[in-house]
């Protein structure tokens, strides 16, 4: 891999994403090497994907190249990679350009969807870890409407232009809130020859409410604001099938529409060499107190399950551990290597947010729950603070208040038409 | 295709460019129905798409969804479609979602890359029409960089970093000048392991100097920018073949790169059932001064050979001639539907431009020709007013900025990594 070898630790940290990252710019600066590893030159910031699947945002707004992050750190090393397996006796990582060694290795590879199982819902549905998946969601969305217009069956027509999304988490509120959006402000200019009263988009939650981990407070509002702008939310309803066109679930209940995306569920992401006996039913890697899960190994979050009194089933997978636990490692790491004791992983719950359109959005802080327009303005200077890189702040900026006054959403480009599979 | 059937005359426009585009926008509020049809769901900014392959600017940036730019007019209609044949006896077009009978058919299908049957360059190199070709050269680029790094061979390093551009007309300059710049401000810093000295940009020419269309002046001056920005350049010299690896020229020259771009040459973009007779040898349509082909067909723009005293070979193959001749084919299209007479079209050259780099740019204008730093401040405030829609200005200005001030070139994301024929 042509990563020379020289007498200074060598961390070995396998993903970019918010743990991965966060890890990686507090070691990169200490007298030691670190090595990323991951299959993109960029990191993404996962919380705002669904804007791209909705032709509200480029992927250069949400995308930071890697090597533009580390530029002139002369023991940081970035390799763009798939990592295949890892050999924990011989403390190497095998990948798709060849072995590397370690002296500690930090697994933080997130999270994928999760389909349960269900081999139709994956062939046939859309998921969304990813920018190419979100492009992948723009272009079929449009595609669909594009069809629909060719269509004299009029039941087509509709199943064409549904949306169903499967999952009433932030990710499936914030989704089924911005398509609610184009259906309102976008979709009619652009084909009236379309009846957009008969497009339906479906949000399907299996547990009795949205968001289940945010207040009840907030999945009450959540669900107030998404009937006022029209979407179908389908409570205590999973789906168990689906083939293209219709998504049946429990009860019998069928759902028409040929646009499904899956936000229902995640699970780790295993690496080859893991010890079975340390992973967890979801995939993800048991980890002790301080993400570790052997002498020089160490997992952080999604991919890591660290389960503690209040958190029998593992600590949740939010950006926020995972930025918690890439911190707080970086000054273990450190400490294990002079020689000192490691501390225990604290949660500290920063609260959570999610937006449903213009100026709806909850918010739960520890002390202070609000709902409403400046709920949404507190998510957006969040969201627009925490982006990386000061360009990507200017650009969704922008983008966010040319398409509030404009009541925009002008990247429905089919820029690579998607390929059912 | 469900396009009503009304009792207004039907002009269907095969192609959005820049002729099909001016003259739909001409025609579409005209007592007519309208229906353009095009591959893709957005018009092209073709001149800037150069920035696109070279991490300058997101496709958002240069790409305008047509629906946007019809919104709310009843009698037009857009189909996304590919046109496969016409019948000029049936009067219909014949594409991959139905047929459609037409009044007057208006061929605006522009150009495609002209590889002279050299099928070994046409597999391995990479041409840049659309925006999914630019994505892919910017992945290519990027990609071969992440290879190079893993390279020990030092020539192999040097074939993965080179870039060989065949063709020194405004494309293949502005592609030299932009990626001299990627090479001298960003990937030095992205790539501190490569030596970027060994990186070596090829710009071949056939001819004997760049820019053979514009000036002398114009041709001296770039040669001496690229010079000056290190750009290898070869005039007199004609790519024979190509491995993926080697370029062959006259003479026995060897070029070695890995990334070859090939924009040495466009043709026309044949539609079956044109005959055969009225196709000149570069696959344009021949076309009288009217731009008609046939008793209700016309074509403009680079599908149409237009031959005159003044060009004797057909009008150059430019945005201005194919904008031109859209909007006097509106008038001539109404005149038609009145009884009127068609007024012969008369090229009026504004002059052109290309840019190289930062305050170098080339300008000819009929009466005044100037370079450098003013020429470079006219070449952009002359394409950031030619974009369509305001969105997009705003888009492209503040990127243009941000890139001038910082050295910058933040979109260099392989998003959909570039797959080898």
């Amino acid at each position: 891999m042509n990563i020379p070898k020289v007498n200074v630790p060598r961390i070995v940290i396998v993903g970019g994403g918010f743990g991965g990252l966060n890890l990686a710019r507090a070691l990169s600066r200490k007298n030691i090497q670190v090595v990323l590893l991951d299959k993109h030159n960029y990191h993404t910031f996962q919380p705002l994907l669904y804007q791209v699947a909705t032709a509200g945002l480029e992927p250069d707004s949400i995308a930071y190249p890697f090597r533009k992050i580390f530029k002139r750190q002369e023991r940081f090393f970035f390799r763009l990679t798939d990592v295949e397996s890892i050999d924990m006796k011989a403390k190497k990582v095998c990948t798709s350009i060849g072995e590397l060694t370690y002296d500690y290795l930090v697994l933080a590879t997130g999270s994928q969807t999760n389909f349960f199982g269900l081999e139709d819902v994956e062939r046939h549905g859309m998921s969304m870890k990813e920018i190419p998946e979100a492009l992948d969601i723009r272009s079929l969305i449009l595609q669909n409407f594009e069809r629909a217009l060719l269509s004299n069956d009029l039941e087509e027509r509709e199943a064409l232009m549904n949306v169903i999304i499967v999952g009433g988490g932030p990710t499936g509120v914030e989704l089924a809130g911005a398509i609610s959006e184009l259906r309102r402000h976008v979709l009619p200019q652009d084909y009236p020859d379309l009846d957009l009263r008969k497009m339906t988009i479906h949000l399907v939650e299996a547990s009795p409410r949205l968001l289940v981990a945010m207040s009840e407070k907030a999945s009450k509002k959540a669900l107030e604001f998404l009937q006022k702008m029209d979407v179908q939310v389908w409570l205590n309803t999973f789906v168990e099938n689906y083939d293209g066109y219709i998504a049946g679930a429990n009860g019998g209940a069928k759902i028409s529409g040929q646009t499904l995306i899956w936000a229902a569920g995640v699970q780790g992401n295993p690496v080859l060499g893991v010890p079975e006996d340390l992973k967890s039913k979801g995939n993800r890697i048991l980890v002790d107190e301080t993400n570790r899960f052997g002498p020089a190994e160490f997992a952080i979050g999604d991919a890591a399950q660290m389960t503690t009194e209040q958190f029998p089933y593992g600590h949740p997978m939010l950006a926020q551990v995972a930025m918690q636990q890439g911190k707080l490692l970086s000054k273990n790491i450190m400490s294990l290597i002079e020689g000192g004791n490691l501390k225990p992983f604290k949660y500290a719950d920063r609260g959570s947010m999610a937006t449903i359109g213009r100026n709806k959005a909850v918010v739960d802080l520890p002390k202070f729950k609000f709902q409403g327009a400046f709920a949404w303005f507190v998510w957006m200077f969040i969201h627009v603070i925490a982006l990386i890189g000061f360009r990507n702040k200017l650009v969704v900026a922008f983008n966010w208040m040319y398409n509030y006054f404009r009541y925009a959403r002008d990247i429905r480009l089919i820029i690579r038409p998607y390929v059912k599979k």
